[in-house]
């Protein structure tokens, strides 16, 4: 399989430490709304992530000037996801999640300044391997309307990433970022091995990646 | 004292229990900074008060449709009010609380379906508040770029109440709604008694009703 992705995503891609497989990208095109009802969750809670930042370190120079207009673009998403959802009948249903984001959680150090990089680091994982998988979805889903959809969100989310990155590289060395962020991407890959009840449930971040 | 407000402003205005004092205007005009760092925090907070409704209700109908713009729209005002205060050469800074949001919490009963209809009234509230001092502001500061910027964010902000109100109406009759209004609004008027350590401090929601 040969996937093109847009130029901007390649350098956030870069640091996944394996690829999507083919058989997610399958199975995701076999339950569309099941994966665009999953995205829009997807989008809440990396706009609630953001502003809990926020609050967290209220009054770190910088941060509510990145993640407040982060937060709004999440939120934008949110809406327009919502949008297609409900033109296909459906609504905003809880799913059984795969665990991903709470596995990932444990991974980010408790003390301070360690808790800080790991949150911004995590954060830019998971809008690494959103933003890998709806390129797929952008290119591969047999549905024209999804097609647009998705390419049209990755165009602002090719960013996210690098605003996560930025936020760490003022504040910190490469030397202190990289390895922890090689660490985490480990980590990342593994947490994406989260078993569903039903093994035909399909999530943007359910098990499927390259071995 | 007379004071104009927006025609839109009346029909939010109408529910506090009693009105601003002039002596708070006055006490908002002599720090007019803290009262700006201040206001940035409620953005902040009314966002993330939005977005945390959003999380409890998850599959509420109709609900993320309007507590998502609404959660976008504080986030931008934060976005412009921190531009203010960054011209004026300061930033967020921690300020001691009044105690006014903590105090109107309390009265959010803890049973569904009770929780959800008194956290849009209270939210209502607090907007209907931030909106009749706001006017106030635009209407009273000496500062012409602070009289500007409020009545900017008024304008918009004026329909919040509005929306909440919207959102409690199409679930609950009025006969259910109003009594509860009238309830948590003098409960409103004596959180805004909450003392602060020093009594030169003012804030958004510190004590300041015509008695």
């Amino acid at each position: 399989m040969t996937v093109s992705t847009p130029d901007k995503s390649v350098a956030s891609i870069r640091w996944l430490k394996a690829p999507t497989s083919w058989s997610w990208v399958e199975q995701a095109n076999a339950c569309p709304v099941e994966v665009l009802i999953d995205h829009a969750h997807c989008e809440r809670k990396a706009a609630g992530s953001a502003v809990q930042m926020m609050f967290r370190y209220l009054c770190e120079p910088g941060l509510g000037e990145v993640l407040s207009p982060l937060a709004r673009e999440e939120l934008e998403h949110f809406e327009q996801v919502l949008v297609v959802i409900k033109a296909r009948g459906r609504y905003l249903e809880p799913l059984p999640s795969p665990g991903y984001g709470a596995e990932l959680a444990k991974h980010i150090r408790k003390a301070e300044p360690h808790r800080m990089l790991d949150s911004f680091l995590v954060a830019g994982l998971i809008e690494a391997r959103s933003h890998e998988r709806m390129a797929l979805l952008a290119e591969h889903s047999p549905d024209p309307e999804l097609r647009q959809l998705y390419g049209d969100l990755l165009t602002s989310e090719a960013r996210h990433f690098g605003l996560y990155w930025t936020l760490a590289e003022s504040r910190w060395s490469r030397e202190v970022i990289k390895p922890r962020l090689e660490e985490l991407a480990e980590h990342e890959s593994r947490a994406l091995d989260g078993k569903l009840d039903d093994p035909q449930d399909v999530r943007m971040h359910s098990v499927g990646i390259q071995s």
